[in-house]
């Protein structure tokens, strides 16, 4: 382990977090909130900690792939722990543990709340917390990647190990370039956003709140009733078609950028994904319609359309308690929540990418038993895939559901009255596919204030494991890690 | 695809049920049952069918792999559409559906009933129903492989295809010798089972039903309450033994048999089953004591222990109702479904073998990952596991979840009132690691006859793909398979 590489980044990720939380500090000057103190605390503590140690450039700046996951999960826990100071020092989260829930469900675009009245929040809060999902969802090491003026080579191991999906590379040759593309894209589809939001007649304010939280999937809203509380069909279509492109591979935009539309939309991840969802509303439409949820089509394909696309990108803004429909449109919730959104997005869960992979793999295992002597390789994107990425998805998805099974084991073991199975395994399948929204108390207007501090640890962790894709947040946990000759 | 052998085979298995069949059909006599017609025509449309085909000797006895797991397939579908005659003729399930249903899960030893009131059947056709598990514990093509004259090279495929497991091997060089082995200690232990539960003071006729169900790890009582209806320790603990040794590898009994008692302890399966089991019962002895569920120590540790094995085994026989019991102990019994039984025993589930090959190798491409020059196998059983070994279970493991995930929302349809999540995802769990009860509407004293038709045709297919691990099931959807040059 290069300890004073490390320090190094860590000390940039204290400072860009630093900066970031400038912005809610004005704001809480101009609003003229009471949490100018918390804000000020937690800028000072990270400038302190962090401006040291980012001016301490290491000599040996050489570090490898498994050391890049490391800093990558110590960068989430730092961020984490001070981004939930404003939260706690200004009272209105007054217990720590459920103020750092807050902070890692936001940097993990995951938008589950401990909140149940989440209107009393002051401005600056409720910002810092639609900031923190949009800064978590495109990832911090690659803004910073995009800002520090000189890059080492090795600094796409950080890259790498911060960005979802089974299969990540660079848009262009330079590494820094393309963390601004992808940056550039970032924020220039999230203004779009807000400026669509604003000729809804949503406020400024609640516009760049929803924005960002749609922006990173999040699904973090300034309203305790998410976005029924505007009831409003153009504000439900805005955000449905930008919860879609923010769950789309970005390297689609790059490519539409460049002029390769055609290429762009053979993207056999885009295909599928536009599938699932167009498939999943039809299902779930005629599943409200046959059941007359709603008294009109109009609403009822609304609905079905908002929702399927909220939980397929993992955002979970809700506009109606799905937990009241029928059970074949919940079910059919469920399992978007599980493949989630496109490698490359914003998105959470599985990974269309890897849905795909995992199949393949396994008809093309019945294949061979078939046919033993014939050589079948899997295509992916109409080129052969390597066996090593195939292999990779599917142990991913093993160690996936055993880290799925344990949490909900230990989140029953302090289970208390009221709860109960769907809950459970809900609230694990919302943490680690960085949802926010599920079923049984934790659904339309639910949060996770009932469970105690344990289970609270287990979901957040559960988080990390999903937004970083399970290698760094296990790794720490390795002893060897922390040697110096690691 | 070779007709002709294929016409042959099931030749023989149409009169290996018929000869099954004549077993009810004498009690029928003799309890003086209204049966007597149900298993008549049963047995004369059997003989009818099946004495012509199985006397035809094909000339190409040929056939490759794949031929061996449509065969098996075919052997099973005939096997349950026969088997279900009876419980139809004779009136006492008069809907054809639900006894095909009640027929499947006993032959693929799940155990789900659709009986509501099970003790209103006539004893022949309990013994039947129990029966049926028992052959279908160590299967029926292994039967004929140890009962056929002359034995043809090829016939090893039946026997591959039919055996749960990632490897399955012959004990002996001659596969006719490993099949009389497995059915001789199959009988031995049934047999003894039967003498230890007349000492507890069961009738001899409960006695030989529960026997039957519990060494096809199946779980039909010919009690409405199950085990629960007894209320005796001494039963249970007897239940729970066989249980347990029903769901262990039976190539643990070959080698105690030839004196490597050594050797069979050393079983890494077995280890791990051995652990599991304690852990659990220790989890579920502790929450059920901190709630106090049960008034004595004693009481609490016979249930912990008797449902731990019940659900591991894949029995799912019961003494008490586990659905009113603490969260953590309900969640602790629902893992254990999923992980299900030793590979080579006659308990269904992922089986423990496989769980550890995916543990494994999930945590192994974790290491190729840190260190991505270093070659690293996995060791299972102290040697080298051959990676296209650990790649099928990671793609039988993807492909189960995928027929999974598409079998709740298919369920989920034709949903009516008052059924939920929990209860359509542990009927699907219960039919595809074929165990029997479940949670939600499928508890202690259950049954699945509130399903529709549609429903329980999908239940049942996912209990042949459990029984018969996937691949056959599927096959035969192939068209391919149809045609003469397959």
């Amino acid at each position: 382990m290069n300890y004073k590489m490390t320090s190094y980044i860590l000390g940039h990720i204290a400072v860009l977090e630093a900066v970031l939380l400038c912005i809610p500090f004005v704001l809480s000057i101009i609003y003229g909130e009471d949490t100018l103190l918390g804000f000020g605390i937690a800028i000072l503590a990270l400038v302190l900690i962090g401006v040291p140690f980012s001016l301490k450039k290491p000599e040996k700046r050489d570090f490898r792939a498994r050391e890049g996951f490391v800093i990558v999960a110590l960068s989430w826990i730092l961020l984490s722990l001070f981004g939930s100071l404003p939260f706690f020092i200004s009272g209105y989260i007054p217990n720590f543990i459920d103020s750092l829930f807050e902070t890692i469900s936001g940097f993990t675009t995951t938008g589950g709340t401990i909140l149940s009245d989440i209107q009393s929040l002051p401005k600056s809060l409720l910002f810092w917390r639609s900031l923190t999902q949009w800064v978590g969802g495109m990832g911090v090491l690659v803004f910073i990647i995009a800002i520090i003026p000189k890059s080492d080579a090795k600094i796409i191991h950080l890259f790498r190990a911060e960005s979802p999906g089974p299969q990540v590379g660079k848009l262009v040759s330079k590494l820094k370039f393309t963390a601004r593309i992808l940056y550039g894209i970032y924020i220039g589809l999230t203004l779009s956003q807000v400026i669509f939001l604003l000729f809804g007649g949503m406020s400024l304010f609640d516009s760049f709140v929803h924005a960002l939280g749609t922006a990173g999937t999040g699904g973090f809203s300034s309203m305790n009733g998410s976005i029924s509380a505007y009831n409003n069909a153009y504000i439900d279509i805005v955000i449905t078609v930008y919860m879609f492109l923010f769950a789309i591979s970005f390297n689609i935009y790059y490519l539409i950028l460049i002029g390769s539309i055609k290429q762009a939309l053979k993207s056999e991840e885009l295909r599928t994904f536009v599938g699932i969802i167009f498939i999943s509303s039809l299902i779930i439409t005629i599943s409200l319609a046959v059941n007359r949820v709603y008294s009109t089509l109009g609403e009822t394909i609304r609905h079905s359309i908002f929702h399927t696309v909220s939980m397929a990108s993992t955002t979970a803004y809700t506009t109606a308690d799905y937990n009241s429909w029928p059970l074949l449109a919940q079910t059919v919730l469920f399992l978007l929540m599980f493949i989630g959104a496109c490698a490359g997005s914003t998105g959470g869960g599985l990974k269309v990418s890897r849905a795909i992979i995992l199949i393949k793999t396994g008809l093309n295992e019945i294949r061979k038993t078939v046919s033993p002597r014939s050589v079948l390789n899997i295509k992916f994107d109409g080129k052969t895939l390597d066996p090593a990425v195939s292999n990779g998805v599917l142990a991913y998805f093993s160690i996936y559901m055993f880290i799925f099974a344990i949490s909900v084991l230990l989140i029953s073991i302090s289970s208390i009255g009221g709860l109960n199975f769907i809950t459970n395994i809900s609230a694990v399948n919302s943490s680690i596919n960085n949802i926010g929204s599920g079923f049984g108390n934790i659904g339309h207007t639910g949060n996770y204030a009932f469970y105690n501090a344990f289970c609270k640890m287990v979901l957040a962790f559960d988080m990390l494991v999903g937004r970083l894709e399970i290698l760094p947040m296990l790794l720490i946990f390795n002893p060897r890690v922390w040697k110096k000759k690691f």
